[in-house]
């Protein structure tokens, strides 16, 4: 093992570039050479390579986004691309390949481990929904982001009496609700896991109003439905002065989280360490906040990501 | 000159809490009694009023929204309403009353100069839209969430190679765009008070691209179009990979910054003392650096806010 | 069971509002009535004790500090004291106790325990240095705060080629510092949990210098020295341009994190639910990701706070 | 008119690359070209100067610190080195040299001006303390921080019934001390442009205290006394548990708020247009929310900067 070749792929996500920063250093501490690959997949098969130094790692573990930049590439998907992609790192020398993404990004990295290239995936996305971990890098920032944004409408909402849906990212997941709705004290949180009862939203609104608490949030994972239509289901059963809202693309970048950085310094070191071991073709997480490595086949063919239902509950039982 | 009134109306704005703070306690310093109007004219009419304790400003000064409520009421177009307001005012031993809002507050004010009541309208709005001052309250803060969104989405932009068109606040004004849109380096911004070319723009980014610099950020004033509006016309004139995005309501909350804190505080400190000095019918406002009061039907019907459109021209020369 | 007593006791941490929220709602939810203690053991002696409605809970999710105050108490640890607490727990029909807050917090739980009342310890404390629980309320935001800082600090060190030895909080633990640390990408993290060699330290400075970094951050655990001495001993092995800092009380307070929010929301309700189902004498926590609650005494008496020091080299194979 | 040179010299304050980006683009967009010089003065004597491109001026709007970097250089007094620096600025075909700075660094333009090479200088110094000017770039950011930091203390000293000395930044002047003063709701503000009277502050506490408000908070500038000194001083008069801190270096660096951007790209391209129009030799200023540029000699030789207070009688009005 002498190159270690690296690449961010899918949606960016917070604390991507401490990921790169630390697979790179740990390689480089390891006496091994660190390769960055730019535009994802796309640059791996075009051969956009170059190799790092540890003073292009400076200052950017604080800084959203991804050095290594991202690229769509649904070419990666066929075969005869692939190989061209391993004939690429093999004119670099490189041994093995770290890949930071989401599941997209993942299923490349299998592709690559079947025809016998050694490839590892760091769960990077801001939706959570990567199986095997509990946690992805970049989904603390997005909650934190989603939640301030929900703080910021709260303050609208108690001075206007009004009732905000709002919309947050997550994909098919609702994680970034769940979390984010918990932490904005929201009266109800919608998410893909679990089916809602929007009569049932509504009265709870009009039952608050007659306690005397005229105003209301309404969080909604956005693999549920958009806020307008959710917004217009709403108003059928109660007079409510409401608004749709969509938090959008503000949560994919900004500054990391202390947590995003450590989680993905963590996540990018044991990668090298695996690698290093001799170790290769798996998925790196963290379970039960311990870091876990298991077959990326077997993870992403036989598991899906498990969201945590049971905050839904405590939601119920804090906000009224 | 015993009691002021004091009331919030219209949009909710950051730092309107630090003027009913800066109001009430200046009242209380000179020996005066302040008394709270809930939910605008609304409970002005209502009599929804109440006498303010110090205590009750403790806190208050970093918090978004207002504590006095808002509540829309068209009815107060009305003469007849009008005069109920008066009725009330004089009831609870009022002398004055001092309004915090925006473009709609201020007539309401008006109205009550007009029918002989002693009213003083301090500017509370994001959009920065008020005749008579340089500056409201309410729009360093807008402009700071809006740079702070334009800075996340800068680094996904960055990393996919995009081109994001995104739509902030302002109503008919394009001030929060311009100063956004500088403070995030924007390609282009495009406000209500001058026409705009979208070839132009598309050229600029095309150029861009052939310099090196292959994503972008388009600054909307929600006075011009709508982000999905403009995003089209955009992708007829290149092969961009464009995304609209409407950043909303999250502009209006949340934590005021220092510069709206102080400005408030002048602001309500200042419509007192005026009233001490036995004026009223005024506008307070900042001018040149400086706090003025002019005449409130005056400023209204014969003044309209300037936006500063040189700063357009700034940015074309900084930008590329 | 149909009272339920809160006190907030200890140094503040933000989240604590969370758990205060949580505890009240996920009580009242249950049919029970919650009562808040303010200024912790000494409101509790001198029966400062109301009963909390669900309206005083709204909006306190975000804010720092504690509503119930807090208060210096060492009195407690005297037996009649304790016995005087329980007197005014009785004369209030409180059946059980929840107390949040740090060590010695507990230590006045395990007293009421061992006199026979029910009370219930839930972490709060920004220094993570707890037994019985993998992280505390207050920790993330204390770390997010620190790590914040030192982003601003890192800007002034490479703009003017300095080192800094930033001293932050943790009274005995190195939690803080090594996770801040390690999110700011610091060149030495200094804990009481293992020796430092400050000519290791030097010399690692100087051998960036020579490799073109021209500047450091050294991050420094309280519980091991003050940041004046550190640099100090510095100075002597190498000429660098030093300067200490102590970061301080802005580590205690501000608006909590998301994940300090749902993590008190978590442990709050789930000290209720323990109650209700006739448990008590516990010290709450989350262990391996999951809530937990142990014997309080033994967790006391037994245990002690295990700080992850493979933190340490881990940042040792990232920053240089 | 073909190369402008730029530097950055003395405390770093952010917004200075917002000039820096500002002055080159604006350079570059005349047709001429820019020179970054490094390490301030220093750098300028030996010739660290090269040619800046449009590209690495994409993406510092929003970064603390300066890319420039910055340095002591005492040399720079003697006469003999100045020439130097003239000698490399002849021997780059530099035409004119725009240094953002402080008080030190405008002296460095001036003595330049003084040899006849064309200087000009814009304010960069978080004090807000040089003549000539209402506003410096970074006294916003600032005064955002220190106000941030007085809020999360704020939130320690409710909840624990504490009064807290807080010294911040300004060196002789108290602009930082004033506006963060007002805008975290101080109950004294303490500067070195008026006589303090620690008495009444102790006495103005106690009163506070009898009414109810159990908490203070004292903000004092560093050009006074050191916060342990004040708090000696007030803990004569009264027993308060007081706390004193200092905020330190946490204020100078960190992301620039949008105004400071605004400001620094207002100055940097004002630099660059007078230049054009063949002027120089001048110090740039927003006096009355104007650009103005006035003789840098006369301006440091007969002007003082004016710091004002009438604010602290605005916060005395405020404040109890």
């Amino acid at each position: 093992m002498k190159r270690i070749g690296i690449l961010t792929s899918g949606g960016d996500a917070s604390g991507m570039n401490a990921a790169v920063r630390a697979i790179a250093r740990s390689a480089m501490n390891a006496g091994l050479e660190a390769y960055g690959i730019n535009y994802g997949y796309k640059g791996l098969v075009e051969g956009n390579i170059f190799k790092m130094e540890s003073s292009q790692l400076d200052g950017i573990i604080n800084r959203g986004g991804t050095i290594l930049y991202s690229a769509r590439f649904p070419e990666f998907a066929e075969e005869e691309v692939q190989l061209k992609g391993i004939e690429q790192l093999n004119k670099f020398g490189i041994d093995a390949l770290v890949v930071i993404g989401g599941d997209g990004s993942y299923h490349g990295a299998l592709k690559l481990t079947k025809h016998g290239f050694n490839s590892i995936g760091v769960p990077g996305t801001i939706d959570n929904d990567i199986p095997g971990t509990d946690f992805t890098i970049g989904f603390d920032t997005a909650v934190n982001v989603a939640t301030e944004a929900l703080d910021r409408i709260n303050d609208t909402a108690t001075s206007h009496q009004r009732v905000f849906v709002v919309e947050v990212m997550g994909r098919g997941a609702g994680d970034i609700a769940l979390w984010s709705g918990i932490a904005a004290g929201a009266d109800a949180i919608v998410v893909p896991e679990r089916d809602y009862d929007v009569k049932a939203i509504a009265d709870k609104l009009l039952k608050n109003r007659e306690n005397g608490k005229d105003h209301g949030l309404i969080v909604l994972a956005e693999g549920v439905t958009s806020a307008a239509k959710f917004k217009e289901e709403l108003d059928k059963h109660g007079d409510f002065d409401s608004r749709a809202i969509t938090l959008g693309h503000i949560q994919r970048g900004g500054v990391p989280t202390a947590k995003d950085r450590v989680l993905a310094s963590r996540f990018g070191d044991y990668a090298v360490r695996l690698l290093l071991e001799g170790k290769g073709g798996l998925a790196i997480g963290i379970r039960d906040n311990k870091l876990v490595a298991t077959d990326i086949i077997d993870t992403l063919e036989n598991h899906k990501h498990m969201t945590d239902v049971s905050l839904l509950d405590l939601n119920e039982r804090l906000s009224f």
